[in-house]
């Protein structure tokens, strides 16, 4: 009955999509958390270009749960679905499809995923001022999600591209009750934000592998009782998090958020609580080897 | 890599696809096999309404290698498909699909199964008068395949529906050169037709389970020396194989067809030779069990 070799006509097809997906962790997670819990689930991996085509044969197979969507797919998806959350159109992605008897809804779990991430390492972010360091697709749904269920002093975006910078800003500023300061990331500004912010968050790609020798802080800048969480998960440690731990911050792995929000899908597919401590090894496992 | 768990992102996904599927045999039957060659495959069914859109959505998800086709879209489907053979297009139904980056072939392995299935039991079919009762889409599918690959000295196809008899009586004088005779499927016509007939193939419905206690031919009208072949499989010995082997015939059981036509499946969806052994095993315990 499960992804061990007991699949019947019964058992339930979840699946990443995305182009390209042949590094994707996902299968290897699902998979090792349905078995785990003895789940009729099996998971697999698609590269799809046409998407729409793809979604619509979703829909038609009956068996066909769920999906985790990944890069180029999150914006142009939603488009498809029968239903996605307020929330999740302002923030304009998902990353998770459910099929329930072909009517598809889509959710982000990659916000709520960055926020228990935050919450699990003790974070308080109740009048705190946080620092956003990109605005693009990750920080559009970390910023929201923190706007819409948290109560942030103030939150401080900064992104070297004006547009992304300007468009992330008004759309909080518009849908949101949160604060919102924006600046161009610079380093006069940058080193006034760090300065005054309680918790900062790299959103950027700068520190993932291979380039693992930059990071977008200079370590000069950090200081003891700030938290610091770096949503690059590859690797475990970005110099960036390697820093702000010599510098007395409290460090957060992208891999919490990753592994999270990989919790938040399994729930959604199977309705039953995910085997995080599973999942967590696998990760590690894959991640360290 | 497989369908034991190991299932990683270039794990291919093979399914069968029908209305209901919620009995099919072919999950255990094409993952066992898979598992026994250790091919990163795994099988699973998806009942399905909207073929169009399952279709499209196969050929959008690159990983998605083949399909088993079973009732009630093995008509309908060719039409959504990119290449159908000739004879597999006179036959008019096909049972399996192979997508070959999203272009979508499809074949029927029904007619050869049978074949196989009659000269792997000694039956010789090289001027041999066959008698085939029923000329439904199985039928269809096995006559257009005799008549095609071996040198019948006759061919008499009976029905009780007069058109459906008709239209394939047509089909096969204009697609093949084997000799057709038609009749109905009376009394006096069934026994002049068995009288005469070296192999005899029911390709009725009668004596399948639940209505076991049925046989479409008296069994007195049966004689030693001929070859009975039912395509019924459940169950594995009908009152017509029963009869026949009581009158000293040959008799050849539907589930060699049902597992030759898996078998080149199987083939198909992964270019290796398939371990027969294992999956005869596997039908035989869901069958008797």
């Amino acid at each position: 009955m499960r992804a061990d070799g007991n699949i019947s006509p019964t058992t339930r097809l979840c699946a990443v999509i995305g182009n390209p997906v042949a590094h994707s962790l996902s299968p290897a997670l699902h998979n090792a958390a349905f078995n785990a819990l003895g789940l009729d689930f099996v998971y697999t991996a698609f590269r799809v270009e046409n998407l729409k085509s793809a979604i619509d044969g979703m829909r038609a197979l009956e068996n066909f749960r769920g999906l985790s969507v990944t890069i180029p797919h999150k914006i142009e998806i939603i488009s498809y679905l029968d239903q996605v959350s307020e929330l999740d159109r302002s923030i304009g992605s998902i990353n998770t499809v459910i099929n329930d008897n072909g009517c598809l809804a889509g959710v982000g779990t990659d916000g709520p995923g960055a926020l228990k991430a935050l919450l699990d390492a003790g974070v308080k972010l109740d009048g705190a001022r946080v620092l956003m360091l990109g605005a693009g697709g990750a920080a559009r749904a970390i910023a929201f999600t923190l706007a819409m269920k948290s109560s942030m002093a103030e939150l401080i975006l900064m992104d070297i591209n004006a547009e992304t910078l300007a468009g992330l800003t008004n759309a909080l500023r518009a849908g949101t009750s949160a604060k919102i300061t924006a600046a161009g990331l610079d380093e006069a500004s940058l080193a006034t934000a760090v300065g005054r912010a309680d918790v900062i968050i790299n959103c950027t790609p700068i520190g993932m592998h291979p380039r693992e020798d930059s990071s977008v802080v200079p370590a000069a800048l950090l200081r003891a009782g700030q938290a610091v969480f770096d949503i690059v998960y590859n690797p475990l440690e970005t110099k960036l998090l390697r820093e702000a731990k010599g510098s007395g911050c409290r460090v957060i792995s992208g891999v919490e958020m990753f592994i999270n929000q990989a919790v938040l899908q399994f729930e959604l597919f199977t309705g039953q609580s995910a085997p995080e401590d599973v999942m967590r090894r696998v990760v590690m496992e894959r991640l360290k080897g």
